[in-house]
């Protein structure tokens, strides 16, 4: 699908951020700078550019059929690094507050794109929250760092790229007769992830399984309300050859996840209690693992100390994603070989991905040997 | 002073395991695997280097005036990358089990030296122990893999290098007289190292008091017995301008180390106690904070990894050293910008450095712009 920027514009309503921060801004944060521009300075750039997914996407709360998402890049010397903000709505970013933050920014002040922990110290000053809006800088800062050193992350991090893992793949909330259809869709696919926590629990689940003998991760979005009845549940999940079971209880009842952990006879992944590197400390002994994804933590760097201290803690890693493109999914790919499992499918549920990057193989993560995040672009969009 | 290999080997009797393995394999494995001897493949080799210190060196339980040390190199398409093992003896390597272990290891059969994540746990699988070994390989690939991205690791790891923090620069346990010598030469040097663990202890704060008004750090090298006493000296000590007390009781008493750090009204760091990855996540609530060492902990990747995980956890972190050349200090120097506190200055005790590399001024780390570990043959060994 081709985007045209002046018609998204218009069409969603941003013509009225547009006239507060001016057009340009919209596009190009160095003309909210003019008079500070450094020939020699970091250049960001960004567009909004909204998803547009295959299939209604039900969680427990909500459903929907767009995700909105602002693509970024850096200019440098002749290099440049691509990024993106993604934005499910209950994480409360929005294209504007994005739009508005990355505005903001004055990365022209910055002549050496290595000094990542500098800029994002930064970018993070700049305001709190906003966190899938500085992911969208750090990533195009690792793509733009690791197209000067000629490597892709994953070399650079002293991975093994032949320990990536199979991706989960999301089979949403729907009938019967819908769920067996994606499950054959999802052939491919080595492990499937269902989100749970709607009164349809059992019968998501028995549904798969007459058509599937998968194992499958439950992602419970702190759907269960009681720990006594969950763990009654995972007790039931188990034998069902679940494998894990993502954030069951509110992320508040610190006491209930922790107990729940030690009783559980699977694994107890966090994910909405989990967003940052200062959060890990806090999940250890709360939780079995951590799920890590970019536009929660504000990117790839902070990713990667995530997945070294959990690690060090002996926790499970769990690299996930959002509804988003072939950019920030290739982006977090590069952390995959180092990560227990992984749920890297975002950009298979969308129709209009202007880049291609890693690829799923035979339902495991393949990462390309192009340096920085692993992107082509496939569509110039800005 | 010039180190000429054939006599060296004679005077220090290594001809005997030269005789076993080879003269050949001391100089370099590729020889001890002909068969397997691959073009494209990493090659690893190594040379037997005694460091003479400038001073005698006086610990708690020993005193000495050399430190066995193996230089290494590894080959790689054009690029060489350096490394170094440095034996303090109390640590149970030698100059011998060095050359045995990095006698068995065939790199050769690594054709991609990005990959050190798995060619150190290779190298781990080896054997167990050796840690200097193995981290005189881990070094020497991350010298190589820096130069083929034409980056220093400060770089690489995204740290920016002006966050260096002042060295610390050792006061050997001595006579009042050679202590305020010392303590003169010590001038350009803002923080005070002394250790600490005999007799004399007050009297060496006492000394270095009458002549300094510097921050002093204390190493007691496990050397107090009893918690109660440690923690009165600890409560004078920081009268004395003292800032942290290293590893005051043995690394065995768990709980005292726990009680102490609780109720010390200095940070006390864990140094034995903390060897590896592994120990960090143990040394959380007993320490409040470790002491990094390239040589207990395999080298730069997993001290990188420590680093990482202690600040996750709030912990402090020193960099530390044991005698050795500009090569190991160096490559230590780049985790230095993202560490409290740094001792650094092994290099410095000794006079047959072959190396020249970080430099100290007016008792800061300053890091060059150099690749890899940033380092420069001054004297050609191998």
């Amino acid at each position: 699908m081709k985007t045209n920027r002046r018609n998204f514009i218009r069409t969603t309503g941003l013509l009225a951020i547009a006239s507060t921060a001016s057009i340009e801004s919209v596009f190009a944060t160095s003309a909210a700078f003019p008079s500070k521009n450094k020939k020699n300075g970091l250049s960001l750039s960004f567009v909004p550019h909204e998803l547009q997914l295959k299939h209604v996407f039900t969680l427990a709360n909500s459903s929907r059929k767009t995700t909105p998402d602002v693509l970024t890049k850096i200019d440098f010397q002749g290099y440049t690094g691509y990024g993106e903000a993604s934005m499910p709505p209950y994480l409360g970013e929005s294209i504007e507050s994005v739009i508005r933050f990355l505005s903001k920014l004055d990365l022209n002040q910055f002549t050496d794109p290595f000094q990542i922990e500098k800029i994002m110290h930064y970018v993070d000053s700049v305001d709190e929250g906003n966190c899938a809006a500085k992911a969208a800088v750090d990533i195009a800062l690792h793509d733009l760092t690791g197209k000067i050193m000629k490597q892709p992350w994953h070399n650079i991090w002293g991975f093994d790229k032949e320990k990536t893992p199979n991706t989960s793949f999301t089979i949403g909330i729907d009938t019967p007769e819908v769920v067996r259809q994606k499950v054959a869709e999802a052939e491919p696919y080595k492990i499937l992830k269902v989100k749970l926590g709607r009164e349809t629990d059992k019968m998501m689940i028995e549904t798969i399984r007459s058509v599937s003998d998968k194992p499958i991760c439950v992602d419970v979005n702190q759907g269960w309300p009681d720990r006594s009845r969950a763990l009654e549940m995972i007790y039931w999940l188990k034998e069902k050859g679940v494998v894990f079971v993502e954030q069951p209880l509110p992320k508040t009842a610190i006491d209930d996840n922790a107990w729940l952990t030690q009783n559980s006879p699977l694994p107890i992944i966090g994910d909405e209690a989990v967003q940052r590197l200062a959060d890990v400390k806090k999940a250890w002994g709360v939780y079995s693992g951590i799920n890590i994804k970019l536009m929660k933590c504000a990117g790839m760097r902070e990713a990667h100390q995530m997945l070294t201290a959990a690690k060090a803690l002996g926790m499970k890693v769990m690299i996930g994603c959002m509804t988003e493109t072939s950019c920030a999914i290739s982006a977090a790919a590069q952390l995959s070989p180092n990560a227990d499992w992984a749920d890297l499918d975002g950009n298979l549920l969308i129709s209009n991905d202007p880049y291609t990057g890693m690829e799923i193989k035979q339902g495991k993560i393949c990462l390309t040997n192009e340096s920085g995040i692993g992107i082509d672009v496939k569509e110039k969009l800005f």
